[in-house]
């Protein structure tokens, strides 16, 4: 059975609820920030030396990197759904929204959290990071107009890196002005399978306000 | 012919170098930092709305995210090469550098960058910064002994990603108790179509020191 090794308000809450959409049987491996510094705890260094979250394990192989675990499952148990077909213009557009998540999108967010403890001290970064904050959630906001899913006309591995990052942002109240990101956001987190996820999972600060 | 939006020291390099180990035709359209800001020109964002490099054109397909780029070259004119066979052990090991790149590895060298400006203000975040920095090349520090290449015994897509990472932990001295990335790095750097990218692109902050 499929283990993933899960931190809590991490990563690896995406890839749980990947699992439930999948139709996968997993068993859930639970890690706790500590709770002063907000770090994974040293133990998962034992189950992947980057120490971080979400890992899977699965026969025998050990992977790390949300990207890679998603890429990963989909294309060994999605039955060809999940991944547009390889080569086409959506393949593209699905390679671009599964590196750009955690790349170019990830990094302004990353930055305002590590450097917001520095308050006033960290405010000649600001003009920077923020107008690289809008300009990733303007690009997105754009992308998603009319559309209900990142590539094409289902579910794929896209939305799932995507909407971690969207959780993010919107937990920061940077969505107020992205009524396309944010609608499409409501309607991932409404899914079944992420719901069943959540369940699963336990206490996750980006959820849905219920 | 594939058109490449080139700007100077920046992650665009990788992909000439790429384009070079293909032996592919192609334009260069260049641009220049802000000398005072370092940012890339508005310019770019006539070529794709989040006006960063490297994006390239390629028959009325126009592509960002060096990962995705990668990607893509790599699988339409690799001709089989450069990218391991999908669902093997090396395809997922490669999956997991692809992405370790520019999420895991590069978010720190950032960090670091970013808040570089800040001097002693940004002194607090020095131990978690530096202790991931730490973390993510001792970690591929053990990766790649005995190895000449990210994956497997030939050129991937993987090499190009990880070299510009090296590049610039190499600029900041990281590299100095890491000797298996040192040796790496020089070899990757010596690669003839990494030279001939260099003479086409101009001046390059993080290439070799010659």
């Amino acid at each position: 059975m499929i283990k993933i090794h899960h931190l809590n308000n991490s990563r690896s809450q995406r890839i749980l609820w990947l699992l439930e959409e999948l139709g996968l049987d997993y068993e859930i491996v639970p890690y706790t920030r500590d709770e002063a510094t907000r770090f994974a705890p040293p133990e998962l260094k034992e189950v992947h030396p980057l120490g971080k979250s979400p890992v899977i394990e699965d026969g025998g192989k050990v992977i790390a990197e949300s990207g890679a675990i998603v890429e990963y499952l989909t294309e060994t148990y999605g039955k060809g759904a999940y991944t547009p077909a390889r080569g086409t213009d959506d393949y593209w557009r699905y390679a671009h929204f599964m590196h750009f998540a955690e790349g170019s999108a990830m990094l302004p967010l990353l930055l305002a959290l590590y450097t917001g403890p520095l308050g006033e001290a960290a405010a000649p970064l600001h003009p920077r990071i923020f107008s690289e904050i809008d300009n990733n959630f303007s690009y997105l906001e754009g992308e998603m107009a009319g559309r209900d899913f990142v590539v094409g006309d289902g579910l794929t591995g896209a939305d799932i890196q995507i909407t971690f990052v969207l959780e993010g942002a919107n937990a920061n109240g940077l969505l107020g002005n992205c009524p396309n990101l944010a609608r499409y956001l409501a309607a991932m987190q409404a899914r079944p399978a992420y719901r069943a996820a959540l369940e699963r999972g336990g206490p996750y600060a980006y959820g849905p306000k219920t």
